[in-house]
């Protein structure tokens, strides 16, 4: 029986080939049409043709194929036709890997890289508050070797009652303090509009989870010199993550880095569920750097030191974690933000986790 | 020049038809191999096949398609290959409805029906407490004309130490009440072992949720003359629960009403998001009776009137609803068992909706 | 032992009553201390005061409360009392029902209304793609009574290489056609700086789910005079919802209507799972119009019968559903757009369907 | 002013303190209530009692905070008694952690241990098919120094027509494998029934996710001698997954091992979504071992190398993986299966991963 499968797969091998010869056939003559259409001022899309195909094809089949199963697969091959040229000139999926050794390496003036082999570390509070707070939190980051600090000047928060940050005003003590301290500042934007602002102030962008699929900001994004912290939604497949970067790539901007953040499910202990699979997913689809935001993830603080082992064990290129002078009156997400000598212990237990050379 | 496109589209409407026949063969090739594999217990979907198939095809590939776009249209080329041996090996799943007017309807001596057209309602308390709290649920359910009432003595606990139920002696409490009142019981079991026991009791056999994939049970239950009634357990996708009612039903016993009773999202303010979309989807594929569980889907008594009424209006054969003489003292569920005003309320507000004919 | 139980709950009684007029007495205090700040400049929020109170108390403390909790309860006091001046004035959530008799009306020009007991159809294809398709849908529509089309020139996609939509000229072909039958037009908007184009085209503006958390952009609309149709994110709970829709009416736009579309799930038969929970739930919470999209919640056209049923019967103001002169053919959402007769069936079954007077 | 500002603080500061001594007064009573609730079987949460204190509070407000900031701020009360409660009665919970030393160690004749600090690997077929298979893989396993061996002969399926198993037939092939190699047998049990047949074979009990909240077999294994591994369910809550293990121990078997295996959510890549995080916080709230099931979370070989690493980086006590000699033609399971030079190559990797002392 066995042999029986082997020779019908044979068969179906030969026909897979005729399909084949007969698809780019076809390609070529739409390809021929296409020109002359586009020569003609003409449409592309000619929904009235289709359905005249679609409908002498229904009339001639005789099955096992429903009518409607030839219907879904010819409209797949319109659609491929139509779309020939313009997927000739893109070639491919920007972001997507094509080599195992293919790997973008984000770098800034300083030095400083992000995806070259590394584990970098961001961290900061979760918004800025006073520049009292912020030089404090400066002052740790750098004295453990932190490179990277957020400086969140404009927090998306689901009610609009609720502390919405300082705005501008925060965006300068941020840059104060990064530059007393000599590190990068990443802050979140919101907005299209507020590039040009955003621009004086910080070395990276940070899109959030929630406008992970704003396709207006990741456009705008695309043509920033600054690279972009992508963060996913916590509920969005790793393949809607993946073309939300690739709106940002087409646009000519291919610093950026991808943020497993943790995902929604009906786990009740932590605010999100750290979906850590994402890791070598990611990195198996794209040559982007992907980090971990250890604290969304788990929504809680006595969480970050395995979560924080994990992110690195995982062949990550950094984490992210948030840090307070005194988490419990924070503005937001007191009960996720690190005491600093937590934060101390944190980079201290890294060092015994070694990253491997790969994540998949 | 025009005259050019309508000569490249008779050329295309030839190819089309080429196209046409050859999937069609392979259709048919592909569906003798789902025959064989259906036959020896092979799973259809063959990744590891695909992957060569592509592979193959991509090497042969010279364009002008891309081999990204070959892959999109095998994928869809399979896609519709699978769902065509699906469909012939679903015939043979005795649960599986084969035509429209196939509809399993389950009767019982007193002549009460479940999937006959009529709407039934299965009422009682969450479990069995004493004689007193049944005799009163009894009378209630007796004057608003219901004909099946719960009369749980097992109860599926998550902690050991919750209250368990009341065992046989429960059972007897049940019956007697039942009699009294003209009704019939249905009753949780737990274990292959309490068949003979229970059998001395109860007119209906209850799987819950936590039991939906013990295939020892299910398979025990296969040879009972009793109508079984299986809850869909709260993460089970509908093949699952299909493929359960499969196990009673490949032992020889039909009678089986399939019940929806709410799914594990991350809702906040349900116990579970009642997925009404299921009866209609269960209805297209089984011609089993389902009926819907308003008490664990809502897990608030205060949804019972809207979730019976969309019960009603989805097509379902029934609702399963708790109630009790004093909720709020109840030994489980206190929060979804309705009041008895609540109760009277709830059947006559199902008089003012219309069942549709068909539940799609 | 249930006697004392209900002691100790008098002595509980007692106690909050104290906590209630310290807490009280309390606020008057910090509420003096605010207007003296704000009178000399200073900044309301102190967190070296507060890092100090919670030192106070936490040597103070003695248990059985952990300093923990008793620095997350304070912490709690402190927002507060902080917030207490914009609260007061603020009042309440403008969009949380206060009463069962409250209910906002949407009203037209044209006498239209959503929210006023009647269940408005919201119908048209995905998205524009010439002036052929459109007529021909209002054409449809109109002979059915619709009221309100749906006129998409934007399409937010996954990938930014599908097709998104075709803007402005788009607009301009929904407004000609929906002229011509005298409809309403409902449009997507994707960002703030469209608002002023798009007025000149629309009736209504529709916030996406993808966009449902961009709160520039939902704070834009509370100051725009045309209704907003906010639709939930697949994967936003239902005080998330809420809250989105009190961006919109915090900035004066009241004209809100909200839109159950479906949760992300492991279900696999749908794209989404339709929560119709959600509507008596959103009723009881917010005096907006619920609608229902029976298209994305089911991704399927042969469900759109069954959903169409449950959304009247669910107690909602309307439900959008799409419709296609060529549905396998269209340029998105090819699976779940209606023929015209099926639209036609569809308003046909509504009238056997009874909507109840209130949702819950 | 100043001064004023000044003297109202001292104020607050005073009543700060009797704000202090009400709540830890507040939280005895409660505590006293739940230590009632608990013996007599009541649920700790009562959202009616709850919703009458709240009512009382709002009806006495005389302001200035409004009866909503009351009710956030008892609210958050409410839930601080419930957590101390929470506590309390937790630790009369056999599996719950007592203190940060306390660790179960299950430990076999031959010396094996898990629990101990050790990384165990537990590793053979997903079902025994053969003694040529079995001996097979027996070789492989012991040349990497395993010790204990997967001999699965009673399958879980979801279709009845699925391979369900070789039964006795096959445990016996499991035994005489192992004892050639000197191996340990872990095979799942699916009925009590099974019980004293099994014993005759194998080492440990394997409960599977199907039966996890099968509270019959689970209080059956409470006066076994064998250990029991239990799996959790694809959608169980660590909370859920901890009772299940009270209902062992409360009947005298404390040797549980406790498996993540991943958890269902919308994620397409893999078959189910490692929940990694389940390890810190399982080995937080009980004493018992974790192990990680690095095939049924993945679903897919590729990924075993990644998440063999994540698992020991986890602080996990061991991991489970499938092995075949020829996957692609295995029974079940033959998308995750590893080859055995993967499976060479996993150990080998393993041995670049530190574990850390302790997981949390």
């Amino acid at each position: 029986m066995t042999e029986s499968i082997e020779s019908l797969r044979q068969e179906i091998d030969k026909v897979n080939l005729q399909l084949l010869e007969l698809l780019n056939q076809r390609a070529s003559l739409a390809s021929r049409i296409g020109t002359l259409q586009t020569q003609s001022g003409m449409q592309l899309y000619d929904p009235q043709r289709e359905a005249e195909m679609l409908t002498a094809l229904q009339s001639s089949n005789k099955g096992p194929f429903s009518n409607d199963t030839i219907k879904v697969l010819f409209k797949e091959i319109f659609k491929a036709s139509m779309a020939l040229e313009e997927r000739e000139a893109r070639a491919k999926i920007i972001v997507q890997r094509k080599t195992p050794e293919q790997n973008t390496v984000v770098g800034f003036p300083d030095g400083t890289k992000i995806g070259d082999g590394s584990f970098q570390i961001i961290a900061g509070s979760c918004a800025i508050e006073s520049f009292d707070q912020m030089d404090a939190v400066g002052e740790v980051l750098a004295s453990e070797g932190v490179k990277i600090m957020r400086g969140m000047a404009f927090k998306p928060r689901s009610s609009p009652y609720d502390f919405q940050g300082m705005g501008e005003e925060g965006l300068k003590i941020a840059r104060q303090v990064a530059n007393k301290y000599g590190m990068l500042v990443v802050s979140e934007i919101m907005d299209a509009s507020q590039i040009p602002m955003m621009s004086d102030y910080i070395d990276i962008f940070w899109v959030g989870a929630r406008n992970m699929q704003n396709s207006f900001l990741l456009k705008a994004l695309g043509s920033v010199r600054q690279p972009v912290i992508l963060k996913r939604h916590f509920s969005a497949t790793l393949k809607e993550l993946i073309y939300s970067a690739e709106y940002i790539a087409s646009g000519g901007n291919t610093n950026i880095i991808l943020m497993e953040r943790g995902i929604r499910t009906f786990n009740e202990e932590v605010r999100n569920t750290l979906d850590i699979g994402a890791v070598p997913l990611l990195k198996m689809e794209t040559h982007l750097p992907v980090i971990v935001d250890i604290s969304h993830s788990a929504g809680r603080r006595d969480l970050a030191i395995p979560f924080g082992r994990l992110a690195k064990a995982s062949g990550a290129d950094g984490l992210m974690v948030e840090v307070h002078p005194n988490p419990p009156v924070a503005m937001s997400d007191a009960k996720q933000q690190l005491y600093f000598d937590q934060f101390r212990a944190l980079i201290a237990e890294l060092r015994n986790v070694n990253k491997p050379d790969k994540a998949y």
